[in-house]
């Protein structure tokens, strides 16, 4: 393999990672000044705030995926490479790839986050993630399959298989709880009239006394109500203790027979060989200055999810691993390596919270924007439109607008297919 | 499992195969005389014209599928089992699936067809298949990774991996190749603007004097040049002898170094256990009367693709194995299953040619319709026309079209996703 990226007169920057931090950085450098090489294990720019509607059959992963290709075609001077990051050579000025050595001059990290199981290895094995587009489609197939295996069970095993668990009560973990009740109410008794429907249970466990534990507690208080009366039994203060793919364990001492637990339940940020383990902090992010630059390294950068900033005033443990500081982080990014070249000192980064909002099921969410926090219908349709604005493209904009009518209208969710995956390349 | 099949005072039909013959007959019954049983291995049913169209990346899957379950939301006296078919045991009238024994009072076998490789392991291994949903999407997957590999190879393999061999000359064969040749000139040198797009090409391949062989001289003809004004290198009385994965050995002693071989040579019935070798004709296909009843089976019938019927005047060596024969096949054993219970004889079927089509590209395809045969524009049109009013389900056929007119517009393909297949599931 060669990795075939062209040397040039202008310093290289090379951005591993093309989720909402490295596909900014890319879209933000001034292509004048930078060769823009961006590394990413998947051709596509992925979506996360929508994948749990991916997951619930609501929307098709291509209708919240972005072909890296196309969003720069008109960009000469940047170079699309789909591989996997092995490990850095900060001495060689280096990142060795799976398709080669990659020279930089400047190095900028965006890998993210992935799953945390905190070291269980049960849980990493029987529980469901849903953090990548390819988690939620292998979730959706999953759960459909469930169904059909239940038609075909006796009430007991209907019983395992229909109690649908989902650990951690932050954002992903409250949305597809509202999504999958939804379903529970408007979908599974048309599609399965022989299933008695109250065997379907769901149950959203979180550790913290209360779900949405990073919004207010207005905010908390209105999304379990809401849950509730979906029919989720939400459950704090509790703990998952280990699951064994039939039964899981809880910090109460309690069991519960379940064949499908979705784990939801923190984040772990990516590691990266060749990083040295002293400049990693709480969740292995990478401990980075005022500027993104990683602690002791020169001309290497870490930004969004993977990174930890304490330099903030206003978040001296750091910020929460969200698309806003992803974005802001990146944008800032940008501008101070474009006046590094110009000998101007780098700005440090100040986060602006422009605010948190979680959707619970139709006309339903929370939004809070400053001191402002509500709930219903008007926070719902607020949901909708600051998340169709964030959708790259006009094409998947208008594809998730009409999916989205088309499901509020007909109290439906179209897209009930089971796809198999199927390995076989004529490589093989 | 259990099958959880109640037992009524309705006769029980088991169809098997949820196709184009299968599901006609299960909403052609009478649902108030018969009790009818799906099972089909999928939960949905697929629309097979518009496969090549999800492979090249102008459709998603979801468009040209519909979840059998949605399809019979109102119908009560109607069952789907999402099951494989393991034999058929006719002394016990039973149907014994993945999911246990069926108790059928008449059973019907529309399993279709599937690839043949005319028994050559190397091709069944090497090469790619293009008949389900499911074979299409990895096409796709395979395809647009051959692309990403390339720009990080050396000319020589890139000569290789960009050089697509398409076997078959039917419809299919036909379809994907101008596709492929439209990508080629539209998509291929945008998206990947460094690569030399003349390193690509594109070789359909057909044993026959000429493609689309079921078709007329003429169709034939305009079909030929239409595709080798789009690009593609067509070469007819050519056979394939073999393929290692890396070199197709051809009947007239060269050799062509690729990595990508689509076949789409031809099709064999699908095999039942249980049905007498006796029975089985050219291609596998099950051999049934005027009245689709399987010779020497009592009430076991074979419709569609699986199936081989001579009686029919006008087709001496059996029906071309089409959509059209199964839809009609399918009607006719409706009513004759009716017409039996009311004591009446069978009608034999006569198979009615509605005529046949196949589009090369924009604005190009050829149609035959009794003694009219014509290309051009207003074949591809109606081409258009007759596919979007056979595709199943309002939402479908807006998604499709919606999709037809942006790409067509837009001469682009937005859907170049590389879905990785995930087989994690919560009961491993």
């Amino acid at each position: 393999m060669y990795t075939n990226i062209p040397k040039n007169a202008l310093p290289r920057v090379l951005i591993v990672g093309g989720g909402f931090a490295g596909l900014k950085l890319a879209q933000s450098l001034d292509r004048k000044r930078f060769q823009i090489v961006l590394v990413d294990r998947n051709n596509y720019h992925q979506f996360p705030p929508l994948i749990y509607q991916v997951a619930s059959s609501g929307l098709e992963p291509s209708s919240i995926a972005f072909p890296f290709r196309s969003l720069f075609r008109k960009n000469n001077g940047f170079y699309f490479r789909m591989a996997d990051l092995l490990h850095v050579d900060t001495k060689c000025k280096q990142a060795v790839t799976s398709i080669g050595r990659i020279d930089y001059d400047y190095l900028v990290l965006a890998c993210g986050a992935t799953t945390n199981y905190f070291g269980n290895e049960h849980l990493a094995r029987h529980t469901l993630p849903m953090k990548t587009l390819d988690e939620s489609m292998n979730l959706r197939n999953v759960l459909l399959r469930k169904f059909e295996e239940a038609i075909c069970s006796d009430t007991e095993r209907q019983k395992e298989l229909l109690n649908i668990c989902i650990v951690g009560g932050g954002p992903t973990g409250v949305e597809i709880s509202g999504a999958l009740a939804e379903m529970k109410r408007y979908v599974i008794p048309k599609d399965f009239p022989e299933l008695d429907i109250n065997t379907l249970r769901i149950t959203l466990i979180d550790a913290s006394p209360r779900i949405l534990a990073a919004m207010s507690e207005k905010s908390s208080a209105t999304a379990r109500k809401d849950l509730i009366a979906l029919g989720v039994d939400v459950r704090t203060e509790l703990r998952v203790l280990d699951y064994d793919g039939e039964t899981l364990a809880l910090s109460n001492g309690e069991t519960l027979r379940t064949k499908t637990v979705i784990w939801v339940s923190g984040v772990i940020a990516k590691e990266v060989q060749g990083i040295p383990a002293e400049v990693l902090g709480r969740g292995k992010r990478i401990l980075v200055n005022a500027f993104n630059e990683i602690n002791g390294q020169n001309d290497v950068y870490a930004i969004g999810d993977q990174c930890l900033m304490t330099t903030d005033p206003a978040y001296p443990n750091g910020h929460p691993q969200m698309a806003q500081v992803a974005l802001q982080q990146a944008k800032l990014l940008a501008e101070n390596l474009k006046r590094s070249l110009q000998q101007k000192p780098p700005r440090p980064f100040l986060y602006q919270d422009l605010g948190a909002m979680a959707t619970i099921g139709r006309n339903k969410a929370v939004a809070e924007i400053g001191k402002l926090k509500w709930g219903g219908f008007s926070a719902w349709v607020l949901w909708l439109i600051v998340h169709l604005r964030s959708i790259l493209s006009v094409r998947n904009k208008i594809v998730v607008l009409l999916n989205w009518m088309w499901n509020y209208f007909t109290y439906g969710r179209s897209l009930r297919l089971i796809l198999k995956s199927n390995t076989k390349s004529s490589e093989s």
